[in-house]
Formats: structure tokens, C-alpha cells, sequence
């Protein structure tokens, strides 16, 4: 497994904190895309979208090659693996957290049924 | 299935975009603990601590409660499911082009041997 770098997170979740950042990530999983087209898409400025795509690529989520006077934007080949990775873990660890919870609230009830009958006799 | 907002995954993503904050939803994952608690271990300034916990509370990844003079933090009921959720489609979406991608190459290495065995013929 690649080990991923805390500054490494840090890019890839505020790369994602932007809805149009998110927006291009999901035109570009559908197909590949020029920045003026992306630019066009998402009603911007070509400066903006230069901008965007700049962030995304240096998070490594998308990779650009420039073909003549085209610069072409694609999906970076695991950018999101890491992100995905720690919410997956932490999801877990939050998860094994309620599940205990869930146990010592049964056992609560349970305690309190044979309290109860013990009470009532 | 809750319908999240563009700006409740801006506030989310946002939140996991710093190793601190990360680090406070790890540590609130395993028990509660009071600000003053993650300020210390963190080996941060009060201050400081209650900046990144009022952002983790803002995009909901966290509960706070006064009991006296104590602020509790605990993990928020379902922060992250959200970001969990979009980066999984996401990934699915850009999966289902990679194995569209694996058919094309095959596709494109069968009729070369084809091909090739027309040339030898």
C-alpha cells in the first residue's frame, strides 16, 4: 500500500471543497476535457477554471498535458484513494465506537428487566 | 437517503483539509474529551484548539456541550457520510472508465494479433 503524506491529505480534501473543483472532477471521470471546454461548462472565466485546475492537479487528482495550443485535462490516476482511505478508516473506528455503545445499552436493559422482576416480588 | 447541500460538502471537506482537525475526529473517534483535553494533546493554544473545533462543529463532523465550565466535544452523528458518499461515487464513475479503458486496450491487442497473423499469412 503507497503511504500518503499528511500534507498530501491536506490538498486533496480542500481540493474537494470547492463544488465546482468537485463538478470538474466528475465531468473529466466522464470524459477527458480541454480547460476551455471545462471553462465553458461550468460558465467561467478561462483564468478561473486555470485556477481550478491548478489546484486539483497539484492535489494530484487531475493530470493536464498541453497537445499544441490545447491543454488537455484527465483524471489523476489515484488522487482520491487517499482521502477515500482515511474516511474509510475513521468510518470504522466511529462505527466499533457506536456498536460498543449499542452493547451497554442492551446491557442497561437487560439490568433493569431483572431489577424490575426483582422488585416485584 | 439525506440530501446534502454543495456548501455542507464545502464545510466538510474544508474541515478534513487540515491534519490537526483530522487528528481531533481520530481522537474523538476513540473517546469524548474536552477542549482543554485536545488543546493539550495536540500541544496547542486553547484558543487555537476551539478555532479548529468550531470548524469541525460547523460542518457538523462534531457536537459540543457546556456541563459547567467544561466543553465536551464528541463526533457529530453522521458528518461524514456525505463526503464518504461522493467520493465513492466518484470512484465508481472513474472505475467504470478505467474498465472501459481495459476493454478498449484488449480490444485493440486482439485485433493486432489477428492482424499480425494475416500479415505472416
Amino acid at each position: 500500500m503507497v503511504q500518503y503524506s499528511a500534507s498530501g491529505l491536506d490538498a486533496s480534501f480542500a481540493a474537494l471543497s470547492d463544488a465546482t473543483r468537485r463538478g470538474v472532477l466528475e465531468q473529466l471521470g466522464r470524459a477527458d476535457a480541454s480547460i476551455s471546454e471545462l471553462a465553458e461548462k461550468f460558465d467561467m472565466t478561462l483564468t478561473g477554471m486555470k485556477k481550478h485546475v491548478g489546484v486539483l492537479e497539484q492535489a494530484g487528482l487531475v493530470k493536464t498535458a498541453k497537445v499544441g495550443r490545447v491543454r488537455t485535462c484527465k483524471l489523476g490516476s489515484h488522487g482520491l484513494e487517499a482521502a477515500a482511505a482515511w474516511i474509510e478508516r475513521h468510518r470504522q473506528l466511529w462505527g466499533s465506537r457506536l456498536d460498543e455503545l449499542d452493547r451497554v445499552v442492551e446491557e442497561l436493559k437487560r439490568k433493569e428487566k431483572v431489577d424490575g422482576r426483582k422488585r416485584r416480588k
